[in-house]
C-alpha cells in the first residue's frame, strides 16, 4: 500500500492556524481584551426572511410522507434552482440553459473537484496572491504549478504574457484575498490568450454579488468566447450568507468541448460518480433567493457589508495607505504601513489596537508587506475598528 | 489541455438509464398501469418527528445574528456530533475518541473521495457484484482492479484468497446489492489477510442499522486489529431517511498508520483542501437522531422497512426462491425464477406484474440472473406486490 505521496509536498497550512495561537497567547496576557476579529472571510448577519421561511417550509415536506424528498432526482440540482440561477445569469446578459449549471455543495468543494476532469500531465497558471485551494488542490494531484505575479504594478491584476504556455488556469475576480477586480477589457485578453493556448480558465466568482460599478463583469460568460475556454464557479456563501448552509454552482457551457469531448459530462459523471446532490432544504433555500423578496433582502445585507467596506476605505484614503478593494469586493487588501512585512502589522495590530486581520504573506509570496481586513464584520465593530488604526497612526 | 484519460475506461452507466427508459416505454403503451417501483434504494417515510424539530429550532438559530452559525470551525464536523457518533459506537464495544470521527456530506462522496489518499500504484480488490461507486473512482484514477467472486456458493460473501496480492480491498456489509452480512469470523479472516498484506479495507456499513442478528458485527471495528487496518464509512441515509438530507461520517481510527503518517491526518488535509463542512442543520438533524427520542422514532420506521422485508421473504421462501438478504438488509436479492436473466425477469416482471426491480447484472457480470429488490417502499404496496408475483408464479 502506498499512500500519495504529494501530500508531502503540500505546505503545511500554518495561516490560520498561527493567527489563532497569536490571538490565544494575547488573550491569555490581556484577558480583558475588546479584540474585534476581521481575519476570516465568515459572513455574520443571519439568513434573509424569504430563506427562512424556505427552510422551514422544505422541513415541513420532509415531515410527511406525502411530501418527502429523498435522493435528488440527479445528482446536478433539482430543476427548480438550475432553472433560477441560469435565469439570474440574464442580468448579465448571459443566455445560458439550465442544464449547463451543476449545483453543488459549494465554490470550494467544485474548485477542489474539478482537477478530476484533467490530465496530471497539465500546465497550471496561478496568480500569487492567490486562494490557498487551487494550489492545494493542484499538488495533491502532482500537477505543475506556474505563477503569475500579481502586485502594485500592475494593481493586483495581473494580465496574460503570450510567451507563456499554460493548460488551466485561475483567475478570482472580485480577487480574494485583493478584491482587486478585472474590468471587460482585461478578462478579454485572459480569453483570448486561453483560445490561443487551448487552455481553460478556471473562474472564480465568488464575490460577483459585491460588484457595484455596472461597467464590471460579474461572470466571465460575458466575454464572447468564454463559453469555449472557461468554467465559472459561484456560491451562496457570500452573495446570502450560506457558509453554513453550503451550496454553490459551477456553469460549464456545452461550448466547451476539448478533444471532442463536451467537459460539461465529464463534470456530469464525476458528480454522478463521488457526489450525491445537495440538500434540499438547502437547495430550497438556495431558490429563494432569487424570489423579488429574497433578492432586495440579501441585497440590504450586502449594502450593510458594503458600508462596512466604505467606512474601511475612507479610514485607509485619509491615513494615505495604498489599498485596493473595497469597492466591488468585501475585502480591503493594503499595504502594511512604515514597511511593515505581513506578520509584523499583524503582531502591531493586534497589540496596539486589538485587531486581527490576515497577513498577505499566507495567500504568497507576493503578499508579503500586505494584509487582508473584510468587510464582514459587524457595523459599529468595523468603525471601531478604522478609529483605533487612525488613532494608532496619529 | 489533455484531459483525464480514464473517464474513457468507465463503463457507460447504463443501468437506471436504461430501467427509467423500458419504464417509460411501457407507461406510454399502458398509460392505466399500477407499477410498483422496488428498484432503487431510497427511502419512502419521513424523517422522524425529533430530527424535524431540530431543522426548526436550526432555522430558527440562522435567522438571527446572536445564534447565527457560519462556517464550521473545521471542515470534519461540529464537536456535538462527532462525540455523538462516537458514543454510538459503544452500542458495539466500540471505544473511539470523537477526534476520530469525521463527518461528511454522505458515505457517496467520502467513498468516493478517500481514493486521493493513496497513489494511483496499488492494487484495488473488490467484491463483485458490487456498488458501482468503489469500481468507477478507482478507474477515474487510474488504479488497477482486481475482483472476487461473490456468488451461491459462497453466499455472496467470499473470503480472502491468502495467494492474492492486495493494497486496497472494499467490503460492504450488510451488502448492497446482495443483503449478504459477514459475521466476526469472517470478517475476521479479512482483517487478519489486510494486516498480513499490510493493506487497508475501505469497509461500508451503511446499513449496519438493519442488522437484527445480536452475533453480527455493525462495525469492522468490533475486530480485533481493524483499527490498524480499516477505514469504515457510515451515513444516516438508510439509517434516519437521510438521502434528501446528505450526512455520512467516517472513521479513521488513530492506530491506522502507513509508512509512519497516520492516515486520518491526510483525510483531515484532504477535506480541509476541498470540502467546507456539511450544512450546519443537518449536522444539528443529524445529533438528534441520536437522542432518546430520535432512536426510538429512527427504529420505528426502521422496523417498519423491516416488516417489508419479512413479507418479501416468505413470498420468496414460499415460491421455493433462492435468496439473500431480508434479514439484517433491506434489499432482497434473489435468483431469477426459471433459470432468467437478469433483464429477462426484468422485463417479465414489468410486463406482468407491474414491479420494478433493479438487475443484478448492473452490478457486476456475477449479479446475472439475480435480480435485486428494495423494502424501502410502502407497506401495503409491498405486500401487493409479493401477491402479484406468487400469482405469476401459479
Amino acid at each position: 500500500m502506498k499512500l500519495n505521496g504529494n501530500f508531502q509536498n503540500l505546505e503545511q497550512s500554518y495561516l490560520f492556524v498561527t493567527i489563532a495561537q497569536k490571538v490565544a497567547a494575547y488573550t491569555q496576557e490581556h484577558p480583558d481584551n475588546k479584540i474585534i476579529k476581521m481575519g476570516i472571510g465568515d459572513v455574520t448577519m443571519p439568513l434573509a426572511p424569504a430563506v427562512i421561511q424556505a427552510m422551514h417550509d422544505a422541513t415541513e415536506e420532509q415531515a410527511h410522507k406525502e411530501t418527502f424528498h429523498g435522493y435528488s432526482p440527479d445528482s446536478d440540482g433539482y430543476p427548480f434552482l438550475r432553472e433560477a440561477i441560469a435565469a439570474y445569469y440574464k442580468n448579465f446578459g448571459v443566455d445560458m440553459d439550465a442544464s449547463e449549471v451543476f449545483v453543488g455543495d459549494g465554490a470550494k468543494s467544485d474548485v477542489g473537484n474539478i482537477v478530476d476532469l484533467f490530465d496530471v500531465d497539465n500546465t497550471v497558471l496561478v496568480p500569487d496572491p492567490v486562494y490557498p485551494v487551487y494550489v492545494d488542490t493542484n499538488i495533491l494531484s502532482g500537477r505543475k504549478i506556474e505563477y503569475v505575479d500579481a502586485n502594485e504594478a500592475n494593481g493586483f491584476l495581473p494580465l496574460p504574457d503570450p510567451s507563456r504556455k499554460a493548460d488551466i488556469i485561475y483567475l478570482c475576480s472580485p480577487n480574494n484575498p485583493t478584491g482587486a477586480t478585472y474590468n471587460k477589457e482585461q478578462l478579454k485578453a485572459w480569453v483570448d490568450y486561453a483560445l490561443d493556448q487551448k487552455a481553460v480558465i478556471l473562474f472564480d466568482a465568488a464575490y460577483e454579488a459585491f460588484i457595484t460599478d455596472p461597467s464590471l463583469p460579474h461572470s466571465i460568460f460575458e466575454i464572447p468566447g468564454a463559453e469555449k475556454c472557461a468554467i465559472e464557479f459561484c456560491s451562496f456563501s457570500k452573495t446570502a450568507g450560506f457558509t453554513g448552509m453550503r451550496c454553490g454552482y459551477t456553469v460549464i457551457r456545452k461550448e466547451l468541448v476539448i478533444d471532442g469531448v463536451q467537459v460539461s459530462k465529464l463534470w456530469q459523471r464525476r458528480q454522478g460518480c463521488k457526489f450525491n446532490g445537495t440538500s434540499y432544504i438547502t437547495q430550497r433555500a438556495a431558490a429563494a433567493v432569487f424570489t423579488e423578496e429574497g433578492q432586495k433582502q440579501i441585497r440590504e445585507t450586502i449594502a450593510y457589508y458594503q458600508k462596512n467596506a466604505q467606512v474601511m476605505m475612507d479610514a485607509f484614503t485619509k491615513m494615505g495607505v495604498w489599498f485596493t478593494g473595497g469597492t466591488n469586493s468585501p475585502y480591503i487588501w493594503l499595504k502594511c504601513p512604515g514597511g511593515m512585512g505581513s506578520w509584523e502589522y499583524f503582531d502591531y495590530l493586534l497589540h496596539n489596537a486589538e485587531i486581527v486581520g490576515t497577513p498577505g504573506e499566507g495567500f504568497g509570496k507576493n503578499g508579503e508587506g500586505y494584509f487582508r481586513l473584510t468587510a464582514f464584520g459587524d457595523a459599529q465593530k468595523t468603525v471601531e475598528a478604522m478609529e483605533r488604526i487612525q488613532k494608532l497612526q496619529k
